[in-house]
């Protein structure tokens, strides 16, 4: 028997057949969307209930056992991944939406649901939750990475929709963070402490999350431009006017002949820009109009709206199709997405950079950005046999968060530290750094809350 | 000499006259806007510079001697009382904008600069700091108790617009959180940790503050209604529908007396929806007219624009100063101004319930509130030497407070837990305190910094 043999026969004792220790749960468990060698946890338990989870991590502190939380496997950084074994608490029994208050705009979800399960179901309310960054990840797992993704620009991040959370600690006690109230000034904030703590400081059991109303009315554009600077030009100017545009996304030419392959669109194999609006009919018509000028104003040429639904979906099924055309075209690849945010006024010299510093390598990377917000991802493939693609995979991810470091920037924008970009916090955060290991310090003394990740503890 | 001699005698010698044991200063600095009997300090410092603060924090350090920050003493709950003595930190000195980076919409200063100082200096620039707490307290104690007010339902709290802070810690190191990219997800959020916190995790240095640009056009109006509900039923439709406010406000019956009788208004005494809308000519057209229609149909009549910018200053001046206009109707009264924020499905029974409440008692209070958030302020004016109406007073405020969380909401949207309203944390938060209460002890292991507020550590 394994070093946690003793949490796991106590857990087994408390689960039953949810507790497994099969090859393949294991090996579903091992490893998420990142580029890391497998890690497989000792056992997996698929609790049901808040209490089973605090149970499960009653067990684990009492053996010293690392739990590890798991929402859809879909983290970009190895966040999930148990790099010092112990269980990995698969939350995919909890995917109940629990309470739905239609006249607050929010609900409060289980923590294994994921943003279209959730979308699905409130398809009849009238509400949706905009928050969507591409992958079906789980609300879970968004609240632990703070996701955002394409819709962030007018809807905000998951800090800004999240109003409460549910949370089983290191200790076994469950707390509640928040309240149903808009806004509050009570005490330290420890919703969003949580939110974007990547499983380091408890276990999300319960999510509240701020709704949105269906916009009266939606329209869709997009528009070639000859380069990444014009594109990133035309939206701080629709930044700086206030247009409310729900999503303002760059797509760059690399994505571009990737999307082309791999669908029946046909568009110029140059930087895009994709657009869209939410409001009244007459608000989106002016929104357009609006940004029709200012796009013509910056170099763009071929401005064209997606006036029908299906036209709309196919688009933005194109764009967040981009990461898996790109490696449908090496076969066989994995691949560094990483992600670095900077200030909009920096973003197209850092992009222009990257640009130029892989095409000094001799290799191609697509990029596309979440504009408005300073937000761009690249995603380097490789055959993973190749060490020496591998390193130079690295060395450019590398130097790309040094850049945007350069830049008063962050190293991640949304997909979070995970152990991907543990290395840079000391840089971006300097003394903070330490601050953020005291508050970990007093959350989990004994260091069992997905350990490794995030801040380093001694 | 006092408890504190040393670690005055070691400010006087860092500082020199700006750290003053002086009458006039201990007095200033021994009350805010609260109505609790005067708490003076020991002495009073005036740093000019994050590292004097550092020096000051130090020595405080050493001699066991709490610090209390200050801003303009505009709180309503006792912050920034030194209820144990000590050392009160005025910013006065520091109230420089630091920098600004227009392209970037967002500029750092210092904690001393106020709301109206700031929009001053940004006048010419195209752009503004929108949160509006009503009085001109300081970027520094809004950031510390997380501020909101009457443009939060479309601009945000404070939380929602710092990108970060330099903090001085209770050991004297300067730390900074944040980058000035638009979002990330980086380690732990200890800007929104400190955001609210009231000065009992540090000392608040600058802050990266989050501009919006001037909207291209603004309008405002105001509908008189036959009831309270009628108010917020009309506010929760526009919520709903998505309309964009900059502004939605309750006004109440009694408040409109107050108003009327302070100024050269003549509005009817019955409840009022006093409401702004900012965007482009066509887009505040459009939401006027959407906004007239809600507004009619659930009961409102006589919906008036003020389309001349006089007009709109007037009708805002108004609101703003229902505050004092009220504390003129009683002279020589002090005030409790409490503020609860529930879910907006329940506002209108929360202030139906608190209106009867003060009828029942014979008394009368006005009631504002920031409907689109669900928050609203009462005002309890007596005469402190009444200790019959004070006991009502806060009788009355304990019953909002209660009738609040029996709602599902908070015991303060805005103005902060202070000393006023510990007595409610275990009830809103439960558990959760004592996790607040670790993160405390974790930053301010000997609790110097602003002791006996927001949370009780043993």
């Amino acid at each position: 028997m394994g070093k946690h043999a003793a949490a796991i026969a106590g857990m087994k004792a408390l689960l039953g057949d949810r507790l497994s220790t099969s090859p393949s749960a294991i090996t579903l468990h091992a490893r998420d969307e990142a580029h890391y060698p497998d890690t497989p946890p000792d056992a997996v338990a698929f609790p049901k209930t808040v209490e089973e989870v605090s149970d499960v991590v009653n067990i684990c502190a009492r053996h010293g056992c690392p739990v590890v939380p798991w929402g859809a496997g879909t983290s970009l950084e190895g966040h999930a991944l148990p790099i010092r074994g112990g269980v990995t608490v698969d939350t995919s029994l909890m995917r109940q939406v629990v309470h739905l208050w239609g006249e607050d705009l929010c609900c409060a979800v289980q923590p294994g649901i994921t943003r279209e399960e959730l979308n699905t179901e409130l398809r009849t309310t009238g509400l949706f939750f905009p928050i969507d960054p591409g992958a079906n990840a789980t609300i879970g797992g968004m609240t632990a990475t703070n996701a955002s993704g394409t819709m962030a620009v007018r809807y905000g991040t998951m800090k800004d929709n999240v109003m409460g959370v549910q949370v089983v600690l290191a200790d076994g006690r469950i707390i509640r963070t928040g309240t149903r109230a808009k806004k509050s000034s009570s005490g330290y904030d420890l919703t969003r402490l949580l939110v974007g703590s990547e499983g380091t400081l408890g276990i999300i059991t319960e999510i509240t999350l701020r709704l949105q109303g269906q916009p009266e009315a939606i329209s869709a554009a997009v528009c070639p431009f000859p380069d990444v600077r014009s594109v990133v030009n035309s939206v701080i100017r629709a930044v700086q006017m206030g247009l409310p545009a729900a999503r303002m996304e760059l797509v760059d030419a690399v994505s571009i002949k990737a999307i082309n392959s791999c669908s029946d669109l046909s568009m110029a194999e140059v930087p895009h820009l994709f657009m869209e609006f939410h409001g009244s009919e007459a608000g989106v018509a002016e929104d357009a109009e609006r940004m029709a000028e200012i796009v013509a104003d910056n170099g763009g040429n071929g401005f064209k709206w997606a006036t029908k639904a299906e036209d709309r979906t196919r688009l933005w099924h194109a764009r967040h199709n981009a990461y898996f055309a790109m490696k449908s075209m090496k076969p066989g690849s994995v691949g560094i997405s990483t992600d670095v945010c900077v200030p909009i006024s920096s973003l197209a010299r850092a992009i222009e950079d990257t640009i130029a510093d892989v095409e000094a390598h001799g290799w191609t990377a697509p990029i596309v950005g979440h504009v408005g917000d300073g937000n761009y991802h690249t995603l380097f493939l490789f055959d993973p046999k190749n060490e020496k693609d591998r390193t130079l995979a690295m060395k450019l991810t590398h130097r790309m968060n040094e850049r945007a470091l350069a830049l008063d920037g962050t190293v991640t924008g949304e997909h979070g530290i995970g152990i991907g970009k543990m290395e840079y916090m000391a840089a971006e955060h300097g003394e903070a750094v330490s601050v953020m290991a005291a508050v970990k310090r007093a959350l989990d003394p004994e260091g069992i809350m997905n350990p490794g990740k995030v801040v380093e503890v001694n």
